[in-house]
């Protein structure tokens, strides 16, 4: 344990945070509504302010960490191939260590073995790590036979264009936190658990919002200016858990399958595009976020409703109208994405856009029929590639001791 | 100006923010010794509790903001070329729209044209803009008699691999702020502005630490996890303005030169040696940063500390020994670097390290002599490869109502 997660723990910085480094949920200043709602959140209590350090994410429980919890500042995506002699003892032996390491790095603890110290002076801030099991996995492992239907590959869509050398893989890695530094030690950490067992196929980096950087909690930005996730599904809602969480088969129930698209955006021509043109093809207004057929952000967007001159409010194809859940069966997921930004392309424009990542309990009732109809009918689309894709089951939460994966691996 | 300023300066947050938000200087609760020493801090007077978001630093002032501010948890370089037809007037156009969008984004003002809302909710978040002038921008201007001394090419250095396609450059930009979105809006607003005037050469994106991440403010760690920037020049000795700020000529009295190289680490190779073997290689302990020769991390190295068994307690190849001012006749600069991280290279290792930035007086006194010593007898050089390279002109801080690089550009 680090000097600085110790006297978090001892009470040096505030009881309020003690109960979230020891594994009590999530401690910290900025606690997003689906934690809140989740039931998770458990922050100053006792009166601490705890700082964006020492807020502390647990490992272990119901779900796994990193599909609850707002997006941090920074993310990490880590795709893994397990090596062909690994095997599924391989797996588990992996599977079992990563665990290890993900709980203690989530309470601010040092790594057991391969801790390289960039992170030894830093709190947990917030840190998550989340694993996904890849199609491609089961195979490998002599699972195949309990590959859940969820997983199979995802149709193509017209507009494709993935790069498969950064796409799918066996074993996904999604690691955040609010300190990129954290979230560079818990890479290399598993990268070097990894090793002789699962090699790095791809990875990514992207960002969110770093907390305090507005006024108060609110919906995130995109790097097209746009407010972004106001009509992400809340906890409070009687078909959350239905929408995000797998009721099967046995080792995936309350799990989740999360779907990774790398979308970048051509801002270049986005925004030379004028204001008033960018809301048309959104359907909402850029400065808050309110539908154009009015209110404010959390309005309910009123498809039907005609401006005085009888055009639809919000046109046929803006984007809110093509995604609405009522023209997809009611199909839904929870969008956790981050920005990123990669430099130039060769051709000098900004090789940057959203790492898209959503998790559902069923991409054929989630992902599936929305990017169907958002690849053929969204205005948005023109201004959008999807490069990279990857599909996973995402088991649920470890209990403590256990590990993720577990009851697929020991049965 | 944002509901997120206007509040802010309203005194809404905290009358010790309002200070800062209009322009009293840096407001925030990371004020790191560089400011406080310098006289630029102006945080809490009042008692208020500024956010991250608010933390303010004022663009105009003797100094450009970004030199002597604590490296922020997110920087961008960006360098651009001027186009042949611009000559001196688009240079004198562009550096006025320049720093009067980085006067009002540090402001937390939306900039006067071409904002793409990708900051509209978030404060300033300590957002610094610097701008230098590389020796190639001279003769396209006109100005290759003006051209200072200091500025002459970096000479050669043992081991250099440099990619001059991501060195040099006409115009450097370095873009740093508490927010990863805050730092890309600011980017795009410069690079619009730029249009048909100059064109992005190369750019590269790093990170610090988050404020708040350790519980109080301390030397950062890199990639390596070594402690790194101990023995920086410290603004209360007395020869601190003559180290790291130049006495000519006439536009650059009161400039700096930056010295930035792109420095790839070999962490596989690093990671694999033992912690006892990397703090050989430092000088160094590895937790603390303490010398070997004894000491806490502030104690100055002892280089002629001899251990019970004879031997050097810092070997004569550490980094410490080798890069002491002792030996290099005084030389010292103010490093002020962030570290990278880009993903994976062709062979599976990772393209990260540390986009280092020195500022000196004169390279030829500051990171000249270093690195010459450095490259020939650091035994840390073996796991570090300098990729890329560049030498800029930091005039000095423009006045309310003027703009970086003024006195050059209207004489």
């Amino acid at each position: 344990m680090t000097e600085f997660s110790r006297r978090a723990v001892l009470g040096g910085i505030g009881a309020g945070l003690a109960v979230g480094a020891v594994g009590g949920g999530v401690a910290g200043a900025r606690v997003g509504a689906a934690d809140a709602e989740a039931g998770t959140a458990a922050t100053g209590a006792a009166g601490g302010t705890p700082s964006l350090g020492s807020a502390a994410v647990p490992f272990h429980g119901e779900r796994q960490a990193g599909i609850l919890q707002p997006a941090q500042a920074r993310v990490q995506l880590a795709v893994f191939d397990l090596v062909p002699e690994a095997g599924r003892d391989g797996l588990r032996r992996l599977m079992q260590a990563w665990s290890a390491t993900a709980a203690r790095l989530a309470a601010g603890e040092p790594a057991a073995e391969f801790d390289n110290q960039v992170a030894l002076d830093a709190g947990p801030c917030s840190l998550t790590v989340t694993f996904g099991f890849g199609a491609s996995l089961f195979d490998k492992t002599g699972l195949a036979a309990r590959r859940p239907e969820a997983l199979s590959p995802l149709p193509d869509f017209p507009g494709d264009a993935l790069d498969r050398a950064r796409s799918d893989g066996d074993l996904w890695v999604q690691i955040g936190a609010d300190d990129a530094l954290v979230v560079f030690h818990a890479l290399r950490t598993l990268q070097r658990q990894a090793s002789g067992t699962a090699v790095l196929r791809w990875q990514a980096t992207g960002f969110g919002r770093t907390p305090g950087a507005t006024e108060r909690p609110m919906t995130g930005r995109n790097l097209m200016g746009q407010v972004d996730g106001t009509n992400n599904p809340k906890p409070s809602s009687p078909d959350f858990a239905r929408t995000v969480f797998a009721d099967g088969p046995d080792w995936m129930t309350g799990g989740s399958y999360a779907v990774y698209r790398r979308i970048r955006m051509l801002l270049d021509n986005w925004d030379n595009l004028p204001t008033d043109r960018q809301e048309r093809v959104i359907g909402r207004r850029k400065s808050d976020g309110a539908p154009l057929s009015g209110g404010t952000e959390t309005t309910p967007v009123d498809l039907a409703k005609v401006n005085p001159d009888g055009t639809l409010a919000v046109a046929a194809d803006a984007h809110v109208r093509v995604a609405a859940p009522s023209g997809n069966g009611g199909a839904a997921m929870l969008r956790r994405g981050f920005s990123y930004q990669d430099g130039l392309l060769p051709d000098g424009s900004p090789d940057a856009g959203l790492l898209f990542i959503a998790f559902q309990a069923d991409p054929a009732r989630g992902f599936v029929p929305v990017q169907r109809r958002l690849a053929r009918g969204d205005s948005l689309s023109r201004f959008l590639r999807h490069e990279a894709s990857g599909l996973y089951a995402v088991p649920p939460g470890a209990p403590e001791g256990g590990y993720v994966g577990q009851p697929l691996l020991e049965s």
